[in-house]
């Protein structure tokens, strides 16, 4: 292997341009050597070269074919990540996927069989894990100095709801929003979830309601290690991007708080004012993307495990299922009812 | 009326000591002018002579019958208090009742019955909804400057378990310690709760398994007003009590942190380290007791509503026994399932 | 002696009255049996009767010659304050003087010179002290688990100036306001106080000038121990009362933060807001006022060490005169300059 | 002017270093096409070759002939820097300067008087004017709507002390650490210092006193404008980089706290445990930097004010120089008695 990982990355949407940007200034022992993407145009070939990736194109089938290329970023639309990451382990190229991987099990299962075939490593994208205050309280539950995991709580709220035209394609709430907590969950306790059960509302705009979704959710959850636990999400949440964690364990608890726009504050006759929470994703995980794909490329180029592997790009995706399934129903859902 | 509301004290145990101390040194309207206790002993009677309180009694009646006592408080065990209202009502004595009125809806509707036949005035003990931080969240929320609630939350968890003794007979967790946090996100919500779904665990002691109850209970909730909610207890954190809550609405959302034992706090190389959360309720909600009976005390004396009256001492404990029903049979449980 | 501390209190004013009221009510150990005041009238006698005291009198040498009473608390004007010291201390009884002695280093000399003959307890008023998060953080030093006081720091501002009538016969800025702040350097630090220098202006209201005073002040001082400081003083701060303190050792550093009115914050578009510093002396310190009362309380009744004693409010009011001296001067001072 | 600014870069050391990386990743509108160092190696040149700077010398003069350099960095060690200012000016190329321009007076004016001439644009490196959370104060402040500011505060710890090697040549304390506060004051000011009186100890090492100078260090300033304040220093604060700020004003305070490591803590029996503040400069003012460069690109394509000018550079060495004869002396000293 070269001593950088040469990487060829798929899409040049939004995920493509981050993850390739963040790769060419960030990630030293990485370069993007080519980029695909169908809908390939001169305003995507400028912002290439301006980070110095040299070659462009429409197809796919040009990074797979690429001897030069070791590993693929996998940014394209969620409908194309199973097909990509089959042929991509066919080509024998290490693979970083974007989260989901699928919305369907089999086809979750058929490319990780692929996979596993060929041999190639295989990391997904839940950023999340590699935020610091995140991953802080992850690494104290894990530590075990606190001792066994009894409740994990995770609020997500986003700033603004998705436009409809997403919402009428994205799967619903829990598997296009509250997927990233179902991996926060298992991250943060270390165990599987066996069971749960959901509640729902449109409270923030009614047109959720004519795509059968929820904007506001709460998900309980039990856990194979005992504990439970609960998730709450809202599209719209007017002060900012809420990401908070919690885990109760036997000798102690361990949370986080929001990440701020700045540490100042007033004091005046009326209140005391601070700063609110950094505005969406990419102002709180800019960090974490680079932590992600710094991971990803230590793992290939060091033989080392991924830090987010097959496994954990299935689960969430099933808990998502059994999660419509317990609001659609209006009873808890056990693991055990979803195709695994 | 007097100018000094004078107060018949049902029980002198932790909390009818708590009530009647109080009284005799913070709530200047109002003077207790004889305890009543089937138990009263030496110490009870020294107690009550140290506080300036002359007359001691074994027998409640002579509290029901004293001409000079204008209203009761019942701090007696939990199986008397729809007696004693009953037989306070029929004496023509404003009560103040410790929570729960009872545990059976039949009797707390014939207390309430015999309340509003005297047309004495009727206080229930949720202090909670006098602590300072939790009553600035509810207030912001009733003011309606952040528009409608959406989201309720309220996690509570006492520093350490009660003796299986009082597990035996307590009714279990939702009857004896989430009872304050049903009241709660009623408070908070300004709406009642139609539907209730529960999950709980064994965890902190074996024990808990033998009376058929749980240690640690998350229960999701639905409101009249469309807000979804969720509640957390642990009965057992080591760090001390722990008592937060929060609303998310339309504009905005409000909360609150724990109360600490101090504002100090040490910087190492090692870490930030700040005091815990104040202890436990006697040390969290003192002063909110005395805001309580404050509040009881202005309501008889000048002819206004008392701030918890009969329907929030009935409906916490039907979202009990609907919460207990819930996690029996696995299933959300509606309230109108409940007897009403 | 009684069981029971029993106790004269001398003036009836604000001071008088929150010592009165705290005894009665919080301080089961003590009793007041007389209070005498030269301008007593009705409305303080009701204010006695009202909290069980039984006595009134406009003649401080009806405390001084009462039998039954064991300890003094004076809280007259600051100009009787020698005087009764040593017409306290004469008679035999134990002395708690409110700060403070007096502006006069001789005039403190010579009543504590008395109070050393007679051989009674004196315990200064310096109540923050007893401020529970004040204290937490001179224990940490106190503890040397972070080594050698390096830098103390106290910022201390009121949330509004005095009248002007009083600032005309206060002694000014350092004797009526920072005199606290000198205690509290020398509690947090452990050590004396060796030079001052100090920096001033009159910037909230003209008429300080006129009085030759100034209302925001800053003195930086030097300790015996090696460790150097600085106080910052302001008369009007309009978030309220704002008190923190800080000392870096060698090997971290410890302070706190104000105490809030709540712990209730709000979340919106605009930012996070949460609630002011409580207001004033008697919100913040109210519990040190009794932790105060208590500790000389049991100081006598169990003849113990008083918390703060004769040198401890002597040299205060050194420290201001050598302040006052190095404002007016332009130049450090010397503790050495100043009578001793 | 091309379309992107062409830096050439002087000094490849430590901050030359941040300086280039920084401007090749992180500023698009402007390129490094030369680095020159008399020290030049080939490591330096492996990174700058690694980063896409094309062009390395040993002599500065190159950067200064060079056609196709529109601006320089002057990153070279502090004795050159007004010498390397004077050569850029003359050779019409704009300028950003490290912090300080000089330590004498007289030769920071030569320098300024060839920019000057030059009409070139000139920003210097005082970097945390770029914090967002100290940015955020001063913006509070400068827009009026707390009113005039009343006490400036700044308190500033480095983690560890500089080598005694360093020391040796710094200029001592004030000049070589206070010099950041001494701008500091001035930007959240808005106002020029006229007094300033020094207070300093030798706390963290006995070493500091062979080379005529202390590790903590407090300072008191007068402002033109009528407000007073404090500088506080210590070269070793164990628990890390401490920077705050905070200005009293006639409607409020504005201040802030420092930034962590993360957000997340821990609760148990002992306490609440949260992370230290990010670890030195490098950590706290990564962003700052940026925010700098970026700065001056655009004032300089733009043809904008700079952010930090000339004067900007100046005042904070005669603050230094005051600060240093005001500890010598043993004296407050006006701003006037040093040379301007």
């Amino acid at each position: 292997m070269a001593k950088k990982l040469r990487i060829g990355l798929l899409g040049a949407g939004r995920i493509g341009n981050l993850h390739g940007t963040n790769i060419q200034n960030f990630v030293p022992d990485a370069e993007v050597v080519i980029v695909a993407d169908p809908f390939m145009n001169e305003k995507m070939e400028e912002w290439a070269k301006s980070i110095g990736i040299s070659r462009c194109s429409k197809d796919p089938e040009d990074v797979f074919s690429a001897a030069d290329v070791d590993a693929v970023f996998i940014c394209s639309s969620t409908n194309t990540h199973a097909e990509f990451m089959i042929r991509a382990a066919k080509a024998g190229k290490h693979i970083f996927c974007e989260k989901p991987i699928d919305t369907e099990v089999a086809k979750i299962n058929e490319a990780l069989a692929e996979v596993a075939k060929a041999g190639v490593k295989l990391q997904v994208g839940f950023v999340r894990r590699f935020d610091r205050s995140h991953k802080a309280v992850r690494d104290v539950v894990a530590s075990g100095k606190l001792g066994k995991p009894y409740v994990v709580k995770v609020c997500s709220r986003d700033p603004a709801g998705p436009p409809m035209s997403y919402v009428a394609v994205s799967g619903g709430i829990f598997t296009d929003m509250m997927i990233h907590d179902f991996d926060m969950v298992r991250y943060l306790s270390g165990s599987d979830v066996t069971e749960v059960s959901a509640t729902g509302a449109v409270l923030t705009d009614p047109g959720y309601a004519e795509y059968d979704d929820v904007d506001t959710a709460i998900v309980t959850l039990k856990f194979e290690n005992g504990a439970i636990g609960v998730i709450d999400n809202c599209r719209q949440a007017p002060y900012g991007y809420d990401q908070r964690v919690e885990v109760l364990c036997e000798k102690g608890a361990v949370q986080d708080n929001n990440h701020l726009e700045n540490e100042a504050f007033i004091s005046t006759a009326e209140s005391v004012e601070s700063a609110k929470p950094t505005y969406f994703f990419l102002e709180r995980y800019n960090d974490a993307f680079v932590a992600e794909e710094k991971a990803f490329v230590d793992a290939v180029l060091n033989d080392k495990e991924v830090p987010v592997g097959g496994k954990d790009g299935l689960e969430p995706v099933r808990i998502a299922i059994a999660a419509k399934k317990s609001l659609k129903e209006g009873r808890p859902v056990k693991l055990s009812e979803i195709e695994a």
